[in-house]
């Protein structure tokens, strides 16, 4: 970065690139080479250091918006997260700033407030504006923008949540794998009996939840029902904590709870508040995601940890390398997360059912 | 956002303004109008109906890129936030990101990592794309980034810090009045001798917060003294740590902490718990900001909370407001926060002095 500070001082008359060239005894297209961060390794670093010198020296300052036009090429990459209050996802775009960067390209985080209308019209606005490429952390299974994309010839990448149909480029999270943990974990603990509060079922995350923690209860023979499942509209506390009172409601004899996100998990946390059920004396409870502050909360929760960093970085050179090479196969990347032990698991106390009733 | 859907499907072919405007027999500067958001208001709803009707039968588009040049305006505004896995960021943001959008600008977020240096170097970036203006979630009291817009022309608004020179646009809180609720909360359940953990003092937050905490301690005539003050570089967990971590060591016998910020406060608890102290049994902790979750955390945190939202808005209003009429003269808006009372402070006991010792 110091050395893109020291190319890019205030203009004070603006010098064209050909007048660089002309200066450094090159061609054009070398000069063009060493000013773009990204394609700078294919000059020699001695002819690279001695072009920047003049560069610094003439006070040379390029003006990007008008390349962008002439090159169709902007350097910047919008970055499109469906709720930035839920803090799973500054994690994840940290992973794709620290790649991004490093190649020159600027990220551009959008909020879409999980609106489809709002997330269209932003990938519109972008395009307006040139970007290069996107990175949609908003992918529902079936998905509008990426429609869009498609029929536009906009360079995507989906992160976190993909489609239905794989034949887009992806990174995503085992989730077969995450849920099977999670069950594992309230199986060796002793659980039989385990609740369900899911996702919502348009996205790969909450339908992929639902359906792996399905077939780890017929694979394990545990007692839960579907009186035991319970499908959210949001990924949020207030869905969480409505959709595990209906449970309660039902009469239903859980010992544990698993959550298809954090957010969820913490609404279990009041419903069972509610009534008056202690976590993990009464009823345990899992998470999913590890999201920052949940080892903090009371008690620190039990989750499965998304690799978020490297979601984001690996989404953010899967973006680039389809850029470059347009002959690339898209290709989805399914990352392992791991389950993460706190204090919200415990052994069932054979008390724990007895004393289940609404306050 | 819908009616800007409809506007602007996919090309089939470019069609300009001036083809619009001879098709619905109104002047250029009529079509230019309704076209933008922001200056819709000004064409009677009769005509912007049949324009926008028709724009959506021809597939009119906006080059928007190629009109920022023309115009010298990208409805884009930076929006440059010190570290986006602080929560108080998001929040802060969701205010900005309201007002703008409203207005139809699009909010470009960038996280610059605390640094002086990446950030200077965004702005650079941004204002090669020709971002219309910038609000800055950085500044310090000294700040480049304010020296390089003022110098190059860029409207821009500070928020939540400010500098020094208070000749800038800025929407801060009242530091003074926010540090005075949480002292005298403490003073009126019976603390006498009240410890701070400082952020960075070359920030405005920093600063304001630790001059206003020694003010109170004079005025109340409180028994703390500067064995009883840290300042940490960082406002970050671990720093906070370290700094009561410190105050601990020396022996120092207060009874309560005000931590310049929640994350700092949180610090504040993993330091006690190291050397086996509870709070609030023990000592009480008082945090600012009242971030999300920091209600969640164990004991529930005593915080001032600042107007995240409203910061944000009124922010963007400011920076709107400025970049509309440049005569407008440069103010500083300070919101008072207000605390929130939760688990973590109570009277002091007497035998929390006694007990203390480092394990």
């Amino acid at each position: 970065l110091r050395r893109d500070l020291r190319i890019l001082p205030i203009a004070k008359k603006q010098i064209g690139i050909r007048e660089l060239a002309e200066r450094a005894g090159v061609h054009v297209s070398t000069v063009s080479r060493v000013i773009n961060a990204r394609t700078r390794h294919m000059v020699s670093q001695e002819v690279a250091e001695r072009i920047l010198k003049i560069a610094d020296e003439l006070g040379y300052r390029r003006n990007q918006l008008a390349s962008a036009l002439r090159m169709r090429r902007s350097f910047m990459v919008g970055v499109l997260i469906p709720d930035l209050t839920n803090p799973v996802f500054p994690s994840i775009v940290r992973g794709i700033e620290s790649v991004l960067t490093a190649e020159g390209y600027i990220p551009l985080l959008a909020d879409t407030f999980s609106s489809p209308a709002t997330e269209l019209a932003i990938v519109d606005s972008l395009r307006s504006r040139a970007v290069d490429g996107l990175i949609l952390a908003t992918a529902h299974r079936d998905d509008e923008t990426v429609r869009y994309c498609r029929e536009n010839g906009m360079p995507f990448v989906l992160v976190n949540r993909t489609t239905d149909d794989d034949s887009v480029r992806a990174v995503v999270n085992d989730e077969s794998f995450g849920i099977k943990s999670a069950v594992k974990h309230l199986v060796d603990l002793g659980h039989r009996q385990i609740a369900f509060v899911g996702g919502p079922l348009d996205t790969s995350t909450g339908w992929e939840r639902h359906a792996a923690f399905t077939r780890c209860i017929k694979e394990l023979q545990l007692a839960s029902t579907k009186r035991d499942i319970t499908i959210c509209h949001e990924f949020t506390e207030t869905s969480g904590r409505s959709g595990l009172a209906s449970l309660l409601d039902n009469g239903s004899r859980f010992t544990a709870v698993i959550a298809a996100n954090d957010r969820l998990a913490l609404g279990c946390y009041d419903a069972l508040a509610d009534v008056g059920l202690i976590c993990p004396t009464n009823v345990s409870v899992v998470g999913y995601n590890d999201m920052p502050l949940i080892d903090r909360v009371n008690p620190p929760l039990t989750t499965v940890r998304i690799a978020h960093g490297e979601l984001g970085s690996q989404a953010a050179r899967l973006l680039l390398d389809g850029m470059r090479d347009e002959a690339a196969q898209p290709r989805v990347i399914r990352l392992r997360p791991s389950l993460v032990v706190r204090n919200s698991t415990a052994r069932p106390s054979a008390r724990a059912i007895g004393r289940r009733r609404r306050a």
